[in-house]
């Protein structure tokens, strides 16, 4: 494989009300758009669709436990079959939003605690993929390699986009350093950058111990809401222009369908 | 046009939590389903719509102001941009959920307040057209005949169907006598029933003053929530039987779509 | 001690908007307010207050996660600074309330998945115990006996009750049949009335393995929505008042202030 | 009257997550906090209290509408009973917020669009008044000279505090320019710092049409949230002490209790 053929999607949270979306459209390739239940009003959400569209970016639906007061950051004990119609109900929501700007929600990305849950709580997993499942279109689901979730989606036949995150150390086990310690989150643009490069490039990352990590990412996640964000974008955006890597989302069917014309 | 050639249909507010869901969707052929702004939660929109998928009746999406504490009962003075978002958000959560489990958002008809205010609040009106313009698929608009949404959807060009009341008493200028006055709201069964007969075969009803009005009615608004509730809605079927009318839903496109095949 | 000594307090939830709280009121002398977090607007709360006043009722605040569409009775891990700050907010809201009506909150009971969370979760029971001692005014806590939430409020001098549930089963540990067990919960009211007094009388109760469990009580919970919640009631009254207990709410200050006078 | 005499309060909105809360509470003596209802979580509130009561800042209950979706600039027509209820929580929870950070509640001042609405609508102007004063404690309310609210509020014998805007242009009428209208809003710091020391020293602002018009102020507002807010309120406290202007927050009681000491 020559460099030529790299080709990797960048995803950021937009229009949670904070962060300067205008410029992070003008960089990624993915929009995670709030669906309500953590954060964003319908018509912020119409607005951030519209922008998305514009920009000729895709938007994600960032599904999430409902909890406005918490920003969906809290692990919440719902029951399986109740998660699968909050989520199914956030999608359709966000699905209608998505058709009235002229775009359509092209995948799935559990936010917060709901993210971190389907790690490995295996029935709230399962309820993610059903519910993703129900809506049918072959939307693919967006998450963790190496999670409950993306193993019981691809069990099931659905498309999956693995990422990787631009900005957080990863310990040697491939697991992300947790925010709560030293080091967990780079602050440096071109330290950053270079990591990504090298994610996309080589698949790999150096772990904050200096080990080697594999990492299997198909999009990388920016945050679009951190000091610094629209800057650390940018190194990332242009280091990959001067590595000849592909900036462009992943299209319906995931992986294969996203690499096939490659 | 003889008897036989009679088609009406019976809608009725489900899943709201109160009142037996079971025995109206037996009777009606529409279920108006809340969209999680005045109530229901997500599960329990999910379990209607399967429940009248099941029973064959048709979903349309109660849309409603945001407003769960008052069960969407007060106007609330809402931005025309902000309530087509809120209104696109509504149908799409629903028809999510409605697709979910196999079954489609088939009409649209707005709720508690907002049923009242797009009677003559030319804006909200105009944004509630919007907004089923924007969710597209041809989407009909249920309401009062001689609303300003009904004259607004009609001259955009979108299908409507127009509704009347089997339990509630009518001026002569053919309005509703105000729910605080005396007689406003009719309790026997018996009564109700003669009245919708001759609502559809007819197309009148005899006012509380005695005179009588016209009455415009592509469907029959039963509520599903009052004492005597189905009971009503059973003698209404029967009497319907009896008159030869075929009770079935109106289909998208509305009257003329409804009424082509008879 | 003689049988004359004796006395207990009857609670149970009202307010939630079902049940039939008028008979309830008749009957109990604590009536558990919710706060609006799991159930419950303002209007709902100012009625159940007046309601609870006017038939000489005690109120307790009936503290929860944020959690409407879920009743409350889903854990959601709050950290305990924000659990803090919640806490205080709905007992704050309720004594608004009370006080509006000419009553006052007497007590602070739990609700649902937190008042299950507090049994063994340190950190959140010690916010609930930190919220309660905030509030201020001797305000005693209910919870259930051994639950570490009851332990770290005694040890903080904040005065406490303890309760037992009139129709649940119990296992022989002391702790309550999980409600998705066979026989966890009692439908009886003769039998249900019969454990009481024996709760009260003699402070023990029979397991469901036969044994006999030691029940520290000074109130039983009353469960007021379920199936023949009144009819319970009833006999439980009737077969207090023919043992000849006392039956009247727990003081401020809790136990010793509430038998000081006996 | 000599300039030595004069006093007045200066008050802005904190606590509803956005502008510089910190500098603010340097230069106001009265603080406004949301009370959940437009905005602001309960951990919000409580930090928001506490760093009110470490500046010596009073405390107001800022009550609202609920609507945290529109941040409360919507009307909403809400039965009178039902706002008595919803401004009593929000007073009840604000206290119990105050008091555990060591502070109170010193006065209501309704927010958004509850607070245009009590200008002329009776019957939600006196169910604020009666709502004030079922919290009793001889609370102030605060809001615009003649309004309706105000009106009421002294005629049921309560203390009031009337305010004046600091950056609004007036109309010769004595109201306030529409924020959709030209010159609605003035930015220049000098220019409002002038204003505010002749509404305060000579009871008169410069309409926009060039007349003089009488100004009622006990209070000064000052928003905390524009650009600009915090450069305008220093201009503003520098031009009163140079005026020889004593700011400070009006005591319970109002105006006569708050000048008696003048």
């Amino acid at each position: 494989m020559n460099a030529s053929e790299e080709i990797i999607d960048l995803n950021a949270d937009l229009g949670e009300g904070v962060g300067d979306d205008a410029s992070m459209l003008e960089l990624v390739t993915s929009a995670n758009v709030a669906c309500g239940f953590h954060a964003g009003t319908p018509t912020l959400l119409l607005e951030t669709c519209r922008a998305a569209a514009d920009a000729g970016v895709r938007v994600g639906a960032q599904v999430s436990y409902p909890d406005l007061a918490g920003f969906g950051r809290r692990f919440i004990d719902v029951a399986p079959a109740d998660l699968v119609a909050d989520i199914v109900y956030q999608i359709g929501a966000l699905e209608g939003i998505a058709r009235a700007v002229g775009t359509t929600v092209s995948y799935v990305k559990p936010h917060g605690a709901l993210y971190n849950s389907i790690v490995t709580h295996e029935g709230q997993a399962a309820a993610v993929v059903e519910a993703v499942g129900l809506v049918g279109g072959d939307l693919p689901l967006m998450g963790l390699p190496g999670s409950a979730a993306l193993r019981l989606a691809r069990d099931a036949g659905m498309p999956t986009i693995t990422e990787a995150f631009a900005d957080r150390a990863y310990r040697a086990d491939g697991s992300l350093v947790p925010r709560n310690e030293a080091g967990a989150v780079l602050s440096d643009s071109e330290e950053i950058a270079g990591r990504v490069v090298r994610m996309v490039s080589d698949g790999r990352v150096v772990a904050i111990d200096g080990s080697e990590v594999v990492v299997d990412a198909e999009s990388i996640c920016l945050h679009g809401d951190t000091p610094g964000a629209v800057e650390h974008a940018r190194a990332v955006r242009r280091a990959l222009d001067e590595a000849g890597v592909s900036v462009r989302g992943v299209r319906r069917g995931g992986r294969s369908g996203g690499r096939s014309d490659s």
